[in-house]
C-alpha cells in the first residue's frame, strides 16, 4: 500500500487544503514496459492552480478523484522497462504520491547531476530554472547595461532569472512581497535593488529604483504589480509573461489598465512564454544551470516541507506568500 | 499671403473643428538653404489626435497657436537649397497650410512615382502603406495559411495590410464599422470575410468568421474590438499594435479585460509598432507598394475633401467613422 493526494473537489480560484484528500491505494503490479518510482521530493508550484481549475488552460484539468498532478523526483526501485534501471534517478510528472508507475511517457528526464541534491531537479535544475533561462534569454533578450525588472524575485523562477540577468551584465531590480523577501533578493540573490510591492508607497519606491526605466520586465505576477511597471518601460522594451501569480481568479475575467498604448508608444513587446516550447533544448539549459550552481554563481534557496501531509495546503501557502525559496515536499531521506 | 490652420486650443481627447482656426499669414522670404513648397494635398490621419494632446506621446505636442502638424505633398516652387529644385514633388511634415518653407529637415522624401497621383504619397505610398507593409511582414510574420485579422480594415492602413496578407497566402478577416465598410472590405479590398463591430452580435459574427482562430491580429483600434479578438488567438499568435483608434481618451487611462493570461496560455506575442523604426527601409517598401498599385494587386480608395476649410473638422470626422478610404484634403489641382 501507498499514500497519495487526490483532488477531492474542484476549486474556484486557488486550491485550498480542503480541496484535496489523502488516501491509501495499492501499488500496481508492473506490466512489461513499466517501472516503479519511489518519489523522494514532490514539487509545489503556482502553475498547479491552473491544473485543477475547470477552465481550459494549456493542459487538461486534473479530474476530481484523481491523483494531483505534479512534478516529482525519485529513484527507480523496480523496472520492466528496457530504458530504466533500478537506481536511476528520474524527474517527471509523477504526481503527489509515494510511488508512481510509469511507462516513461511522464518522465521528463533522468537526473544526471547526482553530485547535487535531487530536489534541485524540481527547481533550479528543473522547469523553474529552465523557464528562467529561456524566458529571460530568448524572450527577454537582455543586453549588457539593460535594466531588468523581475516580479516574484525571491521565488525559484524569479531569483534564477535575476541572477542570470546579472551575469549578463544587466542592472537587476527585484519585486517581492515583504521586507524579508526583498532583503533576500538584495543580500542573498544579489539584485541591485529590491522593491516591496506590499509597501504603502510601492509606486514611488519602484520609480526610485528605476532611474533609467525598464528594458526587460520578467513578469511572474501580472495584475497590479505589472500595472505599476508598464508605465516605466523604455523604447523597445521586452515584457516576458511567465505567470500571473497575483491574479486570484480568471472567473470572472479581471480588468486592469489597458496595455495597448504603452506597447505602441514604446514599440515594446509583450511575449507569453511556455517552457514546453523549449523542450528540445532542455538539457542545454540544465547543463548551464548546473555549472553555475556548482561554481556558486547561481544561488538557490529551497523551502522543504516534511511529509505528504504538508501537500494539500501547500499550493494555497504559495499564494499566501509564506514560502522563501522553491517549495518542495520531502517524503523520505 | 497664404492661409493656414492653427491649433486654437488644446483638446481633451479627439480634436474637434472648434479646436482649430484658419488664419492668414505672410509667406516668408527664403533664406539660403531653404525652399518653398506649394502644398497640393494635406493628410488627415488618426495619429494626429495624439499630436495635439498634452500628454507625452511619441512626439512633442503641437503648441497652441502653431500650425497644425501634418504630412502634406506638394511641389517646390522656389528654392535656395542645393538639394531641391523647382518642380520637385516632395512629401513631408509640411503642415496644414498652403505654402511651407523648409530647410529639408521635415521632408520625408522626394516623390519619384510621378506616374501615380501625388495624393498616394500620403496614403498607400506614404506612412500608411509603409506602416502596413512593415508592421504586417516584420511584426506580424504571417505564414501561408494563417488567418490574419485586421481592424479598421476599410481604412488606409488596414486595407493595405489585408491585401498584402492575402498576397502572402493568408486567409484575411477584416473588422470595420457598418455595412458599407464591411462590403468595401469584401468586394473591393478582397478580404475573405468582413465583420461589422457595430452589429448587435459582433462577438458571434466574429466567431463565425474565425473557424480556425487567429494567427495574426493586425490591430489599429485596441479597446472593445481587441477584447473580442484576444480570446480567439491561436498558439504562437502575433498581435501587432499599430493604433488605438477605438479608445477616445487615455485621460483617465481606461481599463479593459487583462491580456496577460491570453498571451501566456497561447505563448503569444503583442508587439507595439512604430513605423519610424523602419525609416532606413522606407524606399524599399514604397517601391514594392508602388509596383503592386501599378499592376492592380493593391487597390486604393481615397476620400478627397476639398479646400483648407475642410481641415478643422477632418480629424473628428475620422473618429466619427465617416470616411471611406484614406482621407486627404486637396488644396488645388
Amino acid at each position: 500500500m501507498q499514500r497519495r493526494v487526490v483532488l477531492a473537489s474542484r476549486p474556484h480560484g486557488i486550491p485550498q487544503g480542503e480541496h484535496f484528500r489523502i488516501e491509501e491505494a495499492a501499488v500496481p503490479e508492473l506490466r512489461t514496459g513499466e517501472f516503479l518510482v519511489r518519489n523522494q521530493f514532490l514539487s509545489v508550484e503556482p502553475a498547479m492552480r491552473g491544473w485543477v481549475n475547470a477552465a481550459a488552460n494549456y493542459s487538461d484539468p486534473v479530474p476530481v478523484g484523481g491523483v494531483m498532478r505534479s512534478f516529482a523526483a525519485g529513484v527507480v526501485v523496480a523496472s520492466r522497462h528496457p530504458g530504466y534501471a533500478e537506481g536511476d534517478a528520474v524527474m517527471g510528472m509523477l504526481g503527489w504520491q509515494e510511488y508512481a508507475v510509469s511507462d516513461g511517457s511522464g518522465i521528463r528526464r533522468k537526473v544526471r547531476e547526482t553530485d547535487l541534491p535531487l530536489s534541485l531537479s524540481l527547481g533550479v535544475l528543473g522547469i523553474n530554472g529552465v523557464t528562467a533561462y529561456f524566458a529571460l534569454t530568448e524572450a527577454g533578450e537582455p543586453r549588457p547595461g539593460d535594466t531588468v525588472v523581475v516580479s516574484t524575485a525571491a521565488g525559484s523562477v524569479g531569483s534564477a532569472a535575476g541572477q542570470i540577468a546579472k551575469m549578463m551584465g544587466c542592472r537587476t531590480v527585484g519585486i517581492a512581497g515583504g521586507a524579508q523577501k526583498t532583503a533576500l533578493c538584495r543580500d542573498f540573490f544579489g539584485f541591485d535593488a529590491a522593491v516591496d510591492y506590499k509597501s504603502a508607497d510601492f509606486a514611488g519606491a519602484l520609480a526610485a529604483a528605476l532611474p533609467q526605466g525598464v528594458d526587460v520586465y520578467y513578469d511572474n505576477t501580472g495584475g497590479a504589480v505589472s500595472d505599476a511597471v508598464l508605465p516605466r518601460i523604455n523604447k523597445g522594451a521586452r515584457i516576458v509573461i511567465c505567470g500571473t501569480a497575483s491574479v486570484a481568479s480568471w472567473e470572472p475575467w479581471p480588468s486592469g489598465p489597458r496595455v495597448e498604448r504603452h506597447l505602441l508608444n514604446k514599440a515594446a513587446r509583450m511575449q507569453g512564454f511556455l517552457v514546453w516550447d523549449y523542450e528540445h533544448r532542455y538539457e542545454e539549459a540544465v547543463a548551464k544551470l548546473a555549472a553555475w550552481v556548482r561554481d556558486g554563481r547561481l544561488k538557490v534557496r529551497e523551502e522543504v516541507l516534511q511529509g505528504l501531509e504538508a501537500a494539500p495546503d501547500a499550493i494555497a501557502g504559495l499564494y499566501r506568500g509564506e514560502n522563501l525559496g522553491k517549495r518542495v515536499i520531502r517524503l523520505h531521506d
